[in-house]
Formats: structure tokens, C-alpha cells, sequence
């Protein structure tokens, strides 16, 4: 994994890939699938995201206030389901389903080294938690995998529909 | 235009397309380019999404508490671009650009018909809009252009670049 620059992080979460998300408490991780986030800043990179009261991740999340964003490619999009469809107060979804935790280096989540991008993050407001379950989150360092050139992510269309990165346009362009 | 039930809102912007947001104030719409939103509630369908001040909409936006959320397919990616590069206090965009605008049933910004969704919606939480430009909105009715079989949307990643969606998978998925 190769450090990205903060100023590139943008260009991973706007375009709306479903994602994992690990936490750590009391020395455990867990693993949950979220695609309910967004940029709110290019730099620092901050990104605001939904996470339900009733994932497990939401109390780690909320009592630790850090998490791993992590990017996975078409390659994982069953591993991606499974996740979704089980909870970390019934299993090591690392074990199960054979994703590999990696130290982070600002954080105690840990990335997953099977994921083409990882965004370590702490939560910087939690103002809107109470009412939306909304994050405000702020990247502290930003990984990718030099290896994996021009990964396709999925984006979900609801009950397991996925749609997968097609081909890619370039238009001439002011906007950042 | 047919109305789409609430309970399928989440189905179009949780995959994270280019969108266009149009607004009024004082008789005049304007529409801008936008990627920065999430779904943050499935029904009531609510949205978060971040306005820059930066943008004419922005104070339209906060003024009236109204917009639409209008979702281009791939047909119209270089006008959301050339939407995207230039401003609202310069120049009519409905005009300029062969927009068409539709009276909404619900709020005062028009629909586009060129869209294959439109999305009137209501801004609903202004807490986070002075630290992070984030406007809570829900969607009060959602269009839905039935004659528009599998559009493809478009995922922006920078600079002009965008990603098609490509093929779609389905997996088993107790998700909704």
C-alpha cells in the first residue's frame, strides 16, 4: 500500500462505491458494508456517512470515534454482500469470510488489505448522530494499492443489484 | 414524468450519479452540477448534500428551502459539465444549455425533462450548512420518466472524468 496524497481522496469517494467500514473496540474489529456517504471537503479530505443504531459498528463508532474506510473492487463484491447480510456480535467477519486486517498507522481499525484503497478516519461531529445517524469524518491517511490498476468498483441499486464501473469518458472540464 | 413511490428514492442516489439541483428565488431558476450527496433516511426519502457558498445556488438554496434534485443519464453528460462551468448570475442555463424546464408539483424550482428522475425536495435541517455548506433535504415527490429504460448514469472522479455504469450483477442479499 502506497500513501495517496489528501488532495486525491475525492476522487475515490465521489464517484458512490459501495464500501467497508472496520472498527476496533476493546481489541476487537468489525467489518460492516456502507454505501450511504459522501465528500463534504476536499482538503482536509472530510466525508460525512450513515451508519444505522442498529450495526454493531455504531457503538464502536460512536465510542471510539475512529474507523477505516476501505475500497473494494468487483473481485470482493460477493465477500461485500456477505458482510452486509451478517453482524459482528455474531462473528469475526474478518475470519469468515477471509479479509486480512492490516495495522493502520493513525488509527487502531485496521485497513483491509484486500480492498484497493484505504482511508484511515477519525469522527470530527457528531451533531447530526443523534437525529440521522450522520458522521462527519475527517481522513487522516489515505493508502492505495499501487498493484491494482484502474480497479472497478460497484455501486448498489438496492437488494443485491449492483451496477459495476463501465467505461470511463473524459470531458473538458473548469470543475475540480 | 410518472410518480415513483418514496420507498424507491434510495435506488437512484445511493449508487451515487452526477446530479443536477435546480432552484428558484424571485422568478428566476437556476440549476447547478452537483456529486456531493447521500442518502441519509429511506422513507420518508431524506438526502444530505453539500452546496458550496461558492455557487449562485447556495444562497437560493438557504433562502427558500427548496430544489430539485434532477438525475442525468449519459446522454446529457457534456451539458452537465458545461452546467458545471459556468454560473447562474452570468447566464439563463434552462437557455443556454437546451434545459427544459417543468413546473413541479410540490416546490417552486422546476423539474428538467431531459432527466429521467427529478426529485422535488425541501430542506429540512440547517445545522451543519454555516461549517460544512451540508443542507438535510427530504423529498416531497419523485418523478420517474417511464419511456427511460436502464439509463446510465455517470460517476464523476475528477476533472472532467466520468465512469458509465457498466454491467449490472445481482447476488443474494438480504440488504435492502
Amino acid at each position: 500500500m502506497k500513501v495517496l496524497p489528501p488532495s486525491k481522496v475525492y476522487q475515490l469517494l465521489e464517484p458512490g462505491p459501495v464500501v467497508l467500514l472496520t472498527t476496533a473496540r476493546k481489541g476487537r474489529a468489525n467489518v460492516m458494508t456502507m454505501s450511504w456517504h459522501m465528500m463534504v471537503e476536499f482538503e482536509p479530505p472530510r466525508v460525512a456517512c450513515v451508519v444505522s443504531g442498529a450495526n454493531d459498528s455504531f457503538a464502536a463508532l460512536r465510542a471510539t470515534k475512529e474507523c477505516v474506510i476501505a475500497i473494494p473492487a468487483l473481485d470482493l463484491a460477493p465477500t461485500v454482500v456477505e458482510v452486509g447480510n451478517c453482524s459482528g456480535r455474531d462473528v469475526n467477519k474478518f475470519e469468515r469470510f477471509g479479509l486480512t486486517p492490516v495495522p493502520a498507522a493513525c488509527v487502531a481499525p485496521p485497513l483491509i488489505a484486500e480492498c484497493f484503497a484505504n482511508l484511515e478516519c477519525k469522527v470530527v461531529d457528531t451533531r447530526l448522530v443523534r437525529k440521522y445517524n450522520i458522521f462527519i469524518l475527517e481522513v487522516l491517511k489515505a493508502w492505495s494499492d499501487p498493484a491494482r490498476k484502474n480497479p472497478r468498483t460497484i455501486h448498489h441499486h438496492g437488494y443485491g443489484r449492483f451496477v459495476v464501473d463501465g467505461e470511463t469518458i473524459k470531458l473538458k472540464s473548469r470543475m475540480r
